[in-house]
């Protein structure tokens, strides 16, 4: 795309100024509307060093008002800490709210090429960064997010001459750094790969502009049509429906709730207490191991109301350290978290690397009580089966072991249940009218959780039931399977 | 207080294990009454390495529901990132929100002993350190939380046998860091430093109560009894007043709202134009200086509605690089922020080093709104300003310049403004019910800014007023103080 990249004739320089004033002000009336539609607008700065980014978003931004725009600066390699997350994280920790603007100087392009100049990315790796790139920048658009790219060209001489004349002055000099004249000195290579990435990248929902940089002025002004350009087109689009994309993961064959017998899946308490014993000292030795290997691990339990998951939870936690695992209580989104991909607040809350993570309820609300209460669209709950699994996927490249339990129990012993916690004063805080609410609504649910296990039971993260009208039964189940997926990452 | 310890008499087995049974269910049954009475409660647990702190957190969040607790794990040196911030930083974003616990696997005590043993740490610091933390632990108990502080004691020879025993086994040996051992070599100058501070850091409201770790069992006792205590007495007093603290910090004399002349503070629109290309221009100089040599700025906006904040920040903003800066608009906090200490969100919000955060309304929305809408109770908004005042100094001891202004203009000039914002379409947006509602209460905010800015213009943070009846004579003055902070910084 850049090499044969056609530069439009430069505009006179009063047509810019007169252009320029128009976009501006389109750009500063479109804010409200953006408010208003609850759109969410990602714009991705990237490009050549010393192409002048950081000087036209700090001209944008002038035409935004501070409430309604951030900037993300991410132009350097990630930090220790970083490294220790699925790479797309510190970018998805920074993707903007509803309404809102999000400026990133610099963002996922520029680490992968990074990557491949200095040889530290393999081919192999390139591949699947760019696919996850994809992937995410789609699901990103799909759920609703304006998602504009730039790419700042510049020639090989014209990058030098900017580069030798912020050396000359003391006051700019600091500004330039070996990698920019190492890039200057790679140019064609370099852009060789720019080239590669721009092409592998080129989606049409998120399509790549590249703007000649040469010329300030211009340069603002090419910025600021695309993006008002995009902007206007995604607000007429924005309440509409997005193609659901066929499930082409590796899926187990399963069967429905209503199969799963649960009588017979009993224990005494007598073999409970010993094998909970044994157990645990196993998961014990087990979660040192993938701290020491550094591997992260998900945990995600959904399951009836008063199935039991807490209970479970804590027969798991009971042998793990403190410092390793934290476990996940997830409720109704907090604001800044609906108005943001409904995703996100499980991207920022993934363990690092040899941590764990026990989500108690996950992202899988989205197709039960979302899908069931109304809170999102039809075609927004449809599309999600394949969005979590490319999640799932996600993560299960990166390296992480994904356990996914359903706690099962039959509509007769949630009704004891409820029964019970709701005589025993100390329980009764467990129980709510909501639970008794999404009671009437068991058969509903019982559909969507068959959906949901049978579109998202993957080979890299199945569902697992634990069968819990016998809670020990369930409990030594859960630690059977987290013992064996652990010992099988390890092996590996 | 380690060296003058007596250890109590080790209970008998059976004896531990009744109360054990007891306190653990005392636990439990508090966690309710926590949530219930929003009470945050904050465990720190420090002490000499290999003590057990790990062991016994993992016992103690074993009574407690996963929704209810977290664990900070803060046991190990500052990164890269985190040193670009005020060392409490990073325990301050990890402090509870109402109705929950967080147990600190170290706190900030092993950073300051760490410092100190491995000579990092100046004597002037470490005082500067530990009375920091008694401030923040002091602001904590008097904003609800409750703060319960474990030292883990062991004897040098028990440390060094479990060591030892750490390092036979092959599945532990890796546990075993240099510095544990570094600890066990010099454990009489470490106890020192560790006797020191505890002496130091000995508050009535957040006293320490240390733990004679050699027996398990027995330490995990202490540990439940004095929490249990903790909470007890916590709950008892939960809605207590608390002592309005004298305001020693340096005020400078400030005049009162009704003594500032507005009417000839104007300028021309010819001045204006000149001026602020030259100051602007000085001003990106300086933001490339105060980038360099790491200083942090904080630029904090108060002012009337419609006084012209936004425009004002703007002209600032104008002459920035965009990814050294960032704005933080300030609304009605969240529910997560709301359940946590009032300046938490602002903790939260603070630049690096090197960078400028220019807050548009700030924490004296406590001392403002809060105060007159009834949002919290007399004595924490009476309390708030020496608060305040403790807040800006521990961010001015850390080396950031602060410049706090106070937009001014008359109620006739406000009714204009928004009269004719409410004329004007595209500037509608910026108008409320809620602006009229406060308009309305003009007298009792002008009563409380005189008070505010009487009592938080303290000469490490003073007020600066700009006049804005005339927008652009407030625009230039704003710039010109924060050009002549910014000087005054880069010559210290």
């Amino acid at each position: 795309m850049l090499k044969d990249f056609v530069k439009t004739d430069l505009p006179d320089e009063k047509e810019i100024s007169e252009k320029l004033k128009e976009e501006r002000a389109k750009l500063s009336s479109f804010q409200m509307k953006i408010k208003e539609a609850s759109l969410p607008v990602m714009v991705l700065f990237e490009g050549w060093n010393a192409a002048g980014k950081g000087a036209i978003i700090g001209k944008v931004i002038r035409n935004i008002d501070p409430r309604f725009f951030k900037v993300a600066t991410l132009d350097r390699e990630p930090n220790e800490e970083e490294k220790r997350y699925p790479f797309l994280y510190r970018y998805m920790k920074e993707i903007p709210e509803a309404g809102k603007f999000r400026f990133f100087d610099t963002c996922w392009m520029e680490e992968i090429v990074d990557g491949v100049m200095n040889g530290e990315l393999t081919d192999e790796v390139y591949e699947q960064r760019v696919h996850s790139i994809n992937v995410i920048e789609r699901q990103l658009c799909d759920n609703g997010y304006l998602v504009v790219k730039f790419f700042f060209n510049i020639s090989k001489k014209e990058q030098k001459k900017r580069l030798d004349a912020l050396q000359e002055s003391k006051d700019t000099s600091w500004r330039v750094q070996k990698e920019d004249l190492l890039q200057n000195k790679h140019y064609e290579k370099c852009q060789e790969v720019y080239d590669r990435y721009l092409s592998d990248t080129n989606q049409s929902r998120a399509p790549w502009y590249i703007i000649d940089a040469t010329e300030k002025k211009w340069a603002e002004l090419q910025v600021l049509q695309f993006l008002n350009q995009g902007i206007d087109t995604a607000l007429k689009n924005h309440s509409m429906n997005v193609p659901i994309l066929q499930n082409t993961f590796p899926l187990k064959k399963v069967g429905k709730l209503s199969d799963i017998s649960l009588a017979d899946k009993t224990m005494t308490d007598e073999e409970y207490e010993i094998e909970l014993k044994v157990l645990q000292k196993e998961l014990k030795d087990l979660n040192n191991k993938i701290y020491r290997k550094k591997i992260p691990v998900i945990i995600a339990y959904e399951g009836w109301d008063a199935a039991g998951k807490g209970g479970n939870i804590k027969r798991i936690t009971a042998a793990l350290d403190p410092r390793d695992y934290v476990v996940e209580p997830i409720a109704s989104p907090e604001p800044h978290e609906k108005a943001r991909h409904y995703l996100w607040r499980f991207w920022t809350r993934l363990p690092k690397t040899g941590h764990i993570t026990i989500f108690d309820r996950t992202w899988y609300g989205r197709v039960m009580v979302e899908r069931l209460e109304g809170f999102c669209s039809e075609n927004d709950w449809q599309r999600a089966y394949n969005e979590i699994n490319e999640f799932e996927k996600e993560l299960s490249d990166w390296g992480a072991v994904i356990i996914k339990f359903w706690v099962q129990i039959d509509n007769e012993t949630q009704l004891q249940r409820f029964t019970d916690r709701q005589n025993t004063p100390e329980k009764q805080w467990k129980i709510t009218d909501e639970d008794w609410r999404n009671r009437e609504k068991w058969d509903q649910y019982e559909t969507a959780i068959d959906e949901m296990i049978a579109k998202t039971s993957t080979e890299f993260a199945p569902w697992y039931i634990l069968e819990s009208v016998d809670k020990k039964y369930a409990r030594i189940k859960a630690l059977r399977i987290v013992i064996e997926q652990l010992k099988a990452a390890l092996n590996r």
